[in-house]
């Protein structure tokens, strides 16, 4: 495993092995796994994916400034370089590339990716400009990196519809593989903000995956409708003392178009995502469930847009 | 020749040459050359510079909508494509990619490529969106050309300060080339719009360049600041009376920092341009000439802004 910190070492190892089928998997691709760091084993079930699909396996640990907004917790991120190269070793890695500030952005950036229509809800709403940071740094990683393949965690649901569409939409070389969410073994998804949680705090978190998964049946309950599911599921949250909602929305997947504008938007998805932020103490967790969607919720939509006229 | 309309075909032809030294050049480089086609010597001045200095040249001719605003020529854009299709093939071209809108925007693009402070001026404030457009689609035909070298002239001052800006932003792997404005034998830059000047039209339509002309001794002169170069010049495009000025203007290039602000932005550019865009009936004509940058302008400006206690 080789740790790469400029662009044009990354390029110049890449260039040798890009196209050229080596190692037992003979594809010859090139894997990408980006990430903040501080690696859990839903990263590493990430990399072990990418090794099994490609020959050459790309891990990059950045903290992006630009998608933290002046509140947000870019300071305090948690980092572990130690354990997070002895982690991809493990899994197979070949390269970690670790860029400084200064290399990712040497003078000040002027360009944007956005992506309308899917960042506006969500993360997006409570984080502005969040995506359009996101958007922005995977363009530059992928025209670094020039991968195959990039693999990212459905932990952020709505991270993978933004990165889905832009490379979609800017016909960018490379297939996106959602990959699922880990949990720990009481069911909190992975994710390394989970280290600043108080003991307490830790327990109390537990109600978020307790109500994606309560909700996987209510949303499949006569007489139920998007909004009396999101009650429950807001209701079960609250049931911790410490938990501040952030949003509890059920929206169509990809397209993050909310039950209400179905009939008028004519959607073509055929998933929903309950999607939730929820605030224990100072540190913000996401969860998500992706279900099938309801075709009576649709229906009932598309009588009310007729019943308007529309 | 091959004459090529979907992406997947292009792709295709492109990957048997990438990186494979052909020809005399023996380089294995792609160059590409976008264009909106009704091609004139300035297009073939391009596709021959790529021709010297590449293996493979790709000519793009797509008219893209997204850089028309809703009052502009897009529907009346000329277009000729057995003429150009003959003058690709007489400049050696190897391949011209023809999309449609449809293969270009198969469905409703939500993504955005967006440059700040170089687009906000000149054109960009003549065309709002335009720069997003032209950015946007540059972008998508990197992803799908994926050259090594990208050919633009310089009668697109503008476009070309925000391609290299969008470039070195993003981390594309491709050197921008920017060539020199091609022009009839009497000065007026060659353009794909003067087929709509009427006969008197295209007469008064030399001031432009005369003006540009005058213009490099006028700015060299003692006396002289950027605001009486300006008047200058609108004196004597106004002496055609068929010509309505949008803009004159005197900016650093390629940040494009007009004089007023040079001493505050600590620019580092060494050079100017003169730009302007001027309306002969329905026909809006740009043109403009690159200068070096005047110190005298930048000493005042700094002392201005120390008077003034910045």
């Amino acid at each position: 495993m080789e740790v790469v910190t400029t662009i044009e070492e990354l390029r110049a190892a890449l260039d040798l092995r890009r196209g050229k089928p080596l190692g037992s998997n003979k594809t010859g691709k090139i894997g990408f796994v980006p990430t903040m760091g501080f690696l859990h084993d839903g990263h590493a079930s990430l990399m072990e994916r990418a090794k099994r699909e490609c020959d050459t396996v790309v891990l990059s640990i950045f903290v992006n400034p630009l998608q933290f907004g002046p509140n947000e917790d870019f300071d305090r991120y948690p980092r572990d370089e130690e354990r997070d190269k002895a982690i991809a070793r493990r899994e197979g890695v070949d390269f970690i590339f670790m860029p400084d500030v200064q290399t990712m952005y040497p003078q000040r950036i002027r360009t944007t990716v956005s992506v309308s229509g899917v960042t506006e809800k969500l993360c997006g709403a409570s984080r502005p400009g969040h995506f359009d940071g996101v958007a922005t740094v995977v363009s530059k990683l992928f025209n670094i990196v020039q991968p195959d393949r990039a693999y990212f965690g459905m932990k952020d649901a709505q991270q993978v519809a933004v990165v889905e569409q832009m490379t979609k939409d800017l016909n960018m070389r490379v297939t996106i593989v959602p990959c699922p969410t880990l949990r720990e073994a009481d069911g909190l998804a992975m994710s390394s903000r989970n280290v600043y949680l108080s003991a307490d705090e830790r327990k109390q978190a537990l109600v978020l995956s307790q109500a994606l998964g309560f909700a996987e049946k209510w949303s499949a309950e006569a007489g139920e409708d998007s909004e009396s599911v999101i009650r429950r599921v807001r209701n079960h949250i609250e049931s911790a003392p410490s938990a501040v909602i952030d949003y509890v929305e059920l929206l169509s997947y990809p397209s993050l178009t909310s039950t209400q504008e179905w009939s008028e938007a004519g959607i073509t998805d055929d998933r929903m995502v309950l999607a939730l932020a929820v605030k224990f103490g100072k540190t913000r967790l996401i969860d998500n469930r992706i279900l099938p969607i309801n075709k009576a919720w649709m229906n009932k939509a598309e009588e009310a847009g007729a019943c308007s006229g529309r």
